[in-house]
């Protein structure tokens, strides 16, 4: 395919991105197909022979759709969203053309620069602390991870490093396996699966602590657990706070927790995977106070700020503690001017070496909405959501289950879980909306995320008669 | 941004992709901009209200270009290629705007399946063993990961954890900190710096192997260390065998190498992240001899096989052995069909928890160029790098420090360090091509990677007499 067969490819791959976002209600938003449905459908070895492109493209319709769960339909209200915009697809085509791999400054520096800058755009838009910004001449700054669970990772093991060459320095016959043993580290019973997957691949215990009845990991719970490890001779390290959790959109409550990390030397590292991009509005501002006792921050635009995956963005206050826990230098990636202060090598930032140039998208999303306009996209989300929760309230058959802050509804009907286990069964076989659920202690709970960028309320109400009438099939067959 | 004026936007960014790539030539192939040159450029905050579309395509030129290294310039001859294709980049926008988030099978049943059948595709094209193919019933597979790093990581941690089960298994009083002072992974000291990486992250001890003359990890060198460990109460546990390294493109002794690690139990993972692509070459298959003794084997078709990052293909012979070392099951990510054998939940075979439709890039490019084409590609730069290689050896001032196997020369300025260090200085301030260098032994060497999928014998020959005249220059200086 040489360019000018790519200029008309390309226009008819914008078309077809249009007319599949225009037309995505009309596709049933989860796929019935059977595990293993795709196999049988293409060839068992690549052709030798190059493919006619329009057998590629009809083969899409035929072969790919059908089996693929639409996270963007205004009908989608499972997990948490993902974003998808225009201008963010724009500058991702962008990205692919250039191609650039930015592990070092010289490697391309406008992608190391504009990261980043507009990590510090990104930080001004949520109030961080002046601490976490890059500035001119700061010692923090913000990089672009590819998931939350990298973010938590990273964190994990700067801070390990950061302990065990502390102690190594008061204690030089201390080895790394006899410091890490005594490793603890500590995140709510409500944190995301990927925070104790940090904990195993780092080797170091994570201890669960229990949250309130809120669901909150509150100071007290914290400082007790601390307490009995201590006595019992461990080494506090490390606390995982979440910023709306992933089961009910909960808050831990760092104006607790995070005076006890800095007391005892712990690095508290943030998780707002979902909830940070609502910081950007001055009402939920105060979701984030405590952050100033955070040693780094991470959320997500690629989940609710409209800047397509991958985009997980994470800051911290001393950038050498994360190029401390890396930093290794072979002479192919050294360049002239890497010992410069103004240099940032983000390769010594993350787990992976290559990176994409993932700030044309923040760049593009940010100045094609504006702050306001993204704003206002979060606040059409919150309203959605409490307009949910308003419906379900009406109805004596159903329960909240938490508080509703942001995107996010936990609900059930009323009754045993098994009731509702059905219940979800049926709406995601019905394929019309589709939900998951979680556990709430004891009690299995209907989520439902606002997620899609073209969600509207008509969506919503539809979805809840959908909802209500299969509660009404489902609590008949029950009393028959 | 609605959906017709992307249509209309996304158009022109065709256009503008397009032009990019046919003009690429015209620009300077490394940027002449200083650290820090971005920032004064634009504002120093997102704004409040949208900026105009107009606004930030002129910023492109202005702002983003002059600060870019070009990699797909056919004068860019630095580190290792970096895939870019058209069929990869239409199939990116595909995967942007579909953006389901493949965690799970039940997440986007399309985007696992594509992947797990195009990994059997790409496969088979290298002639892999058959156990490291899925197939319909296998226990083994592939999986896209967004690195090599990514991929030595993964197999680390699956080793790690295989070795303390067994050893628990046995010595169920052993602690995992105890049995971790003592794991030793080995790798040649020509490894690439993410390999060492992977043990300082996954917090065990790397050895490394002295190579050979050829710069090769030999069975014998490797036996030794072995015996001296084992002597010393330590438990290898772990080696990583390069194809293709980074410094001057050597391959480790297979054939000897791993009929050691199969004795001894040691995990053997293969990393060919450049050198791979090479092996659907029938011509360059015998490089790949030896794979069967492997646990894990990775190369990066993001470099040679033109599909653009981030496409990192691994596999494994046994799939649980990943799985086994990652597995945690929240109840928001359990799904139906989930313990049947035929699901594969990729977010167990990985760090980040999501992950883009990838596959369909490898989908695309695979069907467009057919074997036939990819061979052809990989046959001509191949070509290429022994057309330069005979010009070099036409001159008597410069010569050849390894042998050139695949698209690599490595060669300098017969004389000191400093002369070459010099000449290198001058041909990357001269920004007509670029180079980056590298240490075999105490000798620096240039490094000559023929990188750019539209690259000709006529930028060869151009960037030889380039190098030819500043030689001349630098020799000429040194006499004075």
């Amino acid at each position: 395919m040489d360019s000018s067969e790519f200029r008309r490819r390309g226009k008819e791959m914008v078309d077809y991105i249009a007319d599949y976002l225009e037309g995505i209600e009309g596709r049933a938003v989860y796929p019935d197909v059977e595990p293993g449905y795709l196999r049988p459908l293409i060839p068992t070895a690549a052709p030798q022979e190059p493919d006619a492109y329009e057998d590629i493209i009809k083969d899409i319709e035929k072969i790919i759709m059908p089996g693929v769960t639409h996270w963007n339909s205004p009908f989608f209200f499972a997990y948490f969203p993902t974003a998808n915009s225009y201008p963010s697809m724009l500058a991702d085509m962008l990205c692919g053309a250039v191609s650039c791999v930015g592990f070092t400054w010289a490697a391309s520096p406008a992608c190391t620069e504009l990261e980043t800058v507009m990590m510090d755009w990104l930080g001004k838009m949520l109030k961080l602390p002046e601490a976490f910004l890059a500035g001119r001449a700061g010692e923090g700054g913000g990089v672009i991870q590819g998931s939350a669970s990298e973010a938590t990772l990273v964190a994990l093991l700067a801070a390990r490093t950061k302990v065990i060459r502390q102690l190594q320095a008061a204690s030089p016959e201390l080895t790394q396996a006899a410091i890490m043993e005594k490793l603890v580290a500590y995140t709510s019973d409500q944190a995301h699966s990927s925070v104790e997957r940090a904990g195993l691949i780092g080797a170091v215990r994570f201890r669960t602590i229990p949250s309130d009845d809120n669901f909150s990991m509150r100071g007290s719970a914290l400082q007790e657990a601390l307490e009995q490890d201590k006595a019992a001779g461990l080494i506090p390290f490390f606390v995982v706070a979440t910023l709306g959790t992933t089961p009910c959109c909960s808050f831990d409550n760092l104006l607790e927790v995070g005076p006890i990390c800095n007391l005892e030397g712990m690095w508290l590292h943030i998780d707002a995977a979902y909830a940070g991009s609502a910081f950007i509005c001055p009402e939920f501002r105060n979701l984030l106070n405590g952050v100033e006792f955070a040693d780094s921050f991470n959320f997500n635009p690629h989940k609710w700020l409209l800047v397509n995956f991958d985009c997980s963005a994470m800051w911290v206050k001393k950038r050498t503690d994360l190029t401390g826990a890396f930093k290794l230098d072979p002479l192919y990636l050294k360049h002239n001017h890497q010992d410069s202060g103004l240099i940032t090598d983000y390769r010594h930032w993350q787990i992976p070496l290559g990176r994409r140039f993932r700030s044309l998208k923040m760049w593009f999303v940010f100045r094609m909405y504006g702050v306001k306009g993204l704003q206002a996209h979060i606040r059409k989300h919150v309203a959605l959501s409490h307009e949910f929760e308003s419906l379900v309230r009406q109805d004596p058959r159903f329960e909240i289950c938490t508080e509703v802050i942001l995107g996010l509804v936990c609900f059930r009907l009323k009754g045993s879980n098994q009731l509702n286990e059905t219940l979800l069964q049926k709406i995601n076989s019905a394929r019309k909306i589709h939900l998951v659920p979680c556990h709430l202690r004891d009690k299995f709970v209907l989520r439902f995320a606002v997620c899609s960028r073209t969600v509207e309320s008509a969506h919503v109400q539809l979805a809840w008669e959908h909802i209500r009438e299969l509660a009404s099939v489902v609590l008949r067959a029950e009393k028959e």
